[in-house]
Formats: C-alpha cells, sequence, structure tokens
C-alpha cells in the first residue's frame, strides 16, 4: 500500500528501531511506549485489520503470535507476562489500517482491561 | 483440564452463555464485561497461555480469530470496530489459566490501550 505507514517501516523506507523480523512478521517499538516493553507485530503483507482475515489468509494470526512469543523471550517478559492488544476499526480507536498487534509489558499491567 | 474452569464452561458442565461454538473453539459471555459486546474465545483443547504455543499448534490462534470476526459480524459490530485481548502470566493479569482472548466492542472503547 502506497500510503500505509506501516508499508513504509517494513520496506525500511523510514526509520523504526526493528527488534524481529522474519520472511513474514516484523516488530518495532512503538513510538509513544505505555510500558516498558511496547512493540508492534505487524504481517508484511497488506492487511487493513481483522475483518480482512479469512481461511486462506490467516496462518499470519498465528505467525504473529509466534513471534510475539519469541519476542517476549528475548525481551525476557515471558515468564512474568505480557498483553496482546488488536484494535479493528474506529470503536477500537484503530489508527493505522495495516494490521498489528500491541506487544505490551515489562510492569505489572493490572486486571482492567478496559 | 480436571480443575479449569473453561473446560467445565466447554464440556457444558457449569452453565455459561455460550455464543459460538465450532470444532475447535467456543465464545461465551464474560460474566463481568467491560463493555456492551464482551465475548471470551477459547480453544476447545486445554493451553494454559501463548507461552504454550508453538509451530505445530498455532493454527488455533487462526481458527480463534476466525471466530472472532464471524461473532463480531453477528453481533453486528464487525463495521463499528471491536479489541481483541490476550492476557498472558501474572503481570498482564491473567486469571484463569486457559488460553482466552476477550472481544470487546458495543461502544467507543476510545484510543487508551492501557
Amino acid at each position: 500500500m502506497e500510503n500505509c505507514i506501516f508499508c513504509k517501516i517494513i520496506k525500511k523506507e523510514i526509520p523504526s528501531s526493528i527488534v524481529y523480523e522474519d520472511d513474514a512478521v516484523v516488530g518495532f517499538k512503538d513510538i509513544n511506549p505505555v510500558a516498558p516493553v511496547h512493540i508492534l507485530i505487524v504481517p508484511k503483507t497488506h492487511l487493513a485489520n481483522v475483518n480482512e482475515i479469512n481461511e486462506e489468509n490467516a496462518d499470519i494470526i498465528a505467525k504473529i503470535h509466534l513471534a510475539a512469543k519469541k519476542i517476549a523471550k528475548e525481551m525476557n517478559i515471558h515468564e512474568k507476562g505480557y498483553r496482546l492488544i488488536n484494535n479493528c476499526g474506529p470503536d477500537a480507536g484503530q489508527t493505522v489500517f495495516h494490521l498489528h498487534y500491541h506487544l505490551i509489558g515489562g510492569k505489572n499491567l493490572g486486571s482492567k482491561i478496559l
């Protein structure tokens, strides 16, 4: 997608702090972190959000989660714990329409989820 | 898992408001909803959390997300939007150690994720 900021990050056309990359997925630091660890995990293929997932492409969601587990281990938060958040659409406050998961941790996040 | 409350819900040994079921996944209403729509989506196979996902079983994550999309459509929140949250481990406030995703929507959730 020509004007997608996450596509540009994936193609390294604009700078970011990439912490993880494989054939299908990139993980980079959120520029406005809400916790000591705050990584955005995105598929290299542009999909707007979970509404565009179907039987054919849903394996990317599994790959994103395998990446999340690896990143959490790398950042040494896998045992203490972490939260994964996906915002889909306007009511969820989705601002960038390239599918992304927030991986948040590095402190006690509390039990309140909204 | 003998004492897992979500395994008991899946086996209908204790009551719940099930809104979705397929071969691999069950969706039921959270008993303490934080929004007009608050569904818990769980795999029928017991896994504690995302730390137990690996190359062999990760397709369950894709199935959970395909179910989430279907439930969101069924509840008529797929266009306005919804948030998916997964808590893994103590720092995330995970209380039931059976992998589950919160599907939250039905109102504007705001852009604050923590």
